[in-house]
């Protein structure tokens, strides 16, 4: 069969995706084979283009497109770093890129962002490493504007422990430089049932009832 | 085949109950039969004894064994109603008694209830009588004690409208008894991630941050 | 909470019934407490009749109405039983009366039933006597007209030992009665894919192959 | 938003992969965005070998790595076409790669393949040029081996129209070649419960039963 050699190869690299496995990978694999050649050049080109053409915004670290970005004081920014309309004494610190682009899409938030690039897992110390904590203790240190960082990790085990994390770490700058750091609201999400609700959820639902 | 007679008539009662389609109501008569005699006497005799010993309370409405009833000034209440420990000036309005047990199961909740027996559904006008709003409209009236009323209704379109009807019929109150009307907290529950979140959700959890 | 008394004793005896959990049960009660007494009570008796007013077939086992029975020498049958236009030379042995029902349904086969009343489970030795082998058995010894029996067990763990069963104690009258013990056709059923075909069913599927 | 440019196009080409859709295909990029560039080299180049260091069989249609193709009498083919052991009058039709591929692994099958490429979707007419009908009409019509073709479609509404297809268009050597035409045998599989299944899968397990 073909077990070794360039299909072998491909369904590997396929499966660097997230969510793919074996199985899907291979399929992937079948339905290169069964398009045209002009496809596969195509895709071939537009994943080298991806890195070229793409950069991690220098204050929120989004990656957006070079020809997208916005110039300012002589650095390139993404569209909401580069946007003066936008309220840079809030700071809404996310755990990828999608996150960004979900709550943008309601267009309810004005402030800006921090992309933290992961989770801090509590069984794996190593995770610590790949979070750009550091890097977001660097922005607010040297940030004049801003005043609140709203954490919005997710609910999950490794989104409550990143959120522990960063509060750690940003505690000297709430006397210092009077930062207030919140986190996003707790309570019943859309299609909340009370029958099935889990009691940390009932807790927080009576707590910030109103 | 069984299409008349007992049989037919037992499958049609069952799929009274909720969540059992024909099918599996079919599956219970057949584990009826395969048990012996003295099950379905005792089941038999338990469905008629439930609703002889049991009793809505006259305060809260929530379901109870007679036998577990609190003697309170000539009247006999549920647990809770006849618990003197349990703050009285607080009052929250769930759709089921499911709720009334979950939210009980949690320890978390200290006041006291009302079980509206059912949500208003937008299209189905007939719904209204079938809910307990005129109850909840005297009791608010004649009772002295109570201060607030915490709506914990569902966050699906039924529950939402039961509760926009709650606030229309209770609003007198609100001058006249000072009386506080709530709602259960909004945001994210546990589990959710910010990357699948609606735009309500998101609304929610950005506005109750803290 | 309701954690003793008739309802506590109803929630269990609900959680009898196939596929009923302590929540579902719980449903049950309040499902119960919303209807009229006249449901309960009609119920209740219907519970009771059923067992009165059923007969499992002395021949197949199918339990049925007494009031569909067929008399035939002087002996109530099920309609299958007792109906003389079905050829009485073929029996389909099954593990459940849902199974009778469900093949009676497709309006596909015109012989005869033996329903076991349960499948043998290879880890639970006492399951072999809650099936019927022994009345199966004495069928097959005693009844001159039978020429076939076809094992229609599911193709589950159980299903297959509960039939390699079968086979083994009706393996005398094979050369005896010169009887023919078969087993359901195997390979693709509706819906199947050969991309997600385990190998048991390939190979099934090209030695039958026609 | 990242709404144009190489983001959105390689969004774009993410979603003609089977089963992804544009919300997976985001998350594809974003993975990418976090791998470093070695990576993106290595898919982008593996891509591009695939096509050109793979060859479809010129008997079979299979793809495979041309460096592990079998010369045969100046030809390429593939493990299987090349492999004088298998049974050269055999010709399992399949739809697609996968099928040969989870055939194969089964190691219960030593005769040929030809792999259809598609199927006939009977609301689509056009879906009938994209399916190698023409190549297998002439590889039997010119192959004196062949003595049996094995229609191996999936037992899904496509899968059917398939088969009727060929065994229409291969009639004619039926009777001038002697050719047999079989389809996979039919009935249960394996998980398959009597009580869930439907009319044409008892059909045809009554019908194959042995």
């Amino acid at each position: 069969m073909n077990d070794n050699g360039i299909i072998e190869k491909l369904t590997k690299l396929f499966q660097e995706f997230p969510g793919i496995g074996p199985r899907q990978a291979r399929r992937f694999i079948y339905a290169l084979l069964d398009k045209n050649e002009d496809f596969s050049k195509e895709l071939s080109l537009a994943i080298l283009e991806l890195k070229k053409n793409t950069a991690r915004c220098g204050q929120c670290f989004f990656a957006f497109e070079a020809a997208n970005s916005v110039s300012a004081g002589g650095k390139s920014r993404c569209f909401v770093c580069g946007d003066s309309n936008r309220d840079g004494s809030l700071i809404l610190t996310v755990e990828r890129d999608v996150d960004f682009e979900n709550i943008e899409k309601s267009k309810l938030y004005n402030g800006r962002y921090f992309i933290l690039g992961g989770v801090l897992s509590p069984l794996k110390p190593e995770t610590q490493k790949m979070v750009r904590f550091r890097e977001l203790f660097e922005k607010v240190k040297s940030d004049r504007n801003i005043q609140e960082i709203i954490i919005a990790t997710s609910l999950t085990r490794e989104g409550e422990a990143t959120a522990l994390y960063i509060e750690k770490i940003l505690n000297p700058f709430v006397e210092r430089k009077k930062l207030r750091i919140t986190r996003l609201g707790r309570g019943l999400s859309t299609g909340t049932e009370i029958e099935y609700s889990d009691a940390e959820t009932i807790k927080n639902a009576l707590e910030n009832r109103k």
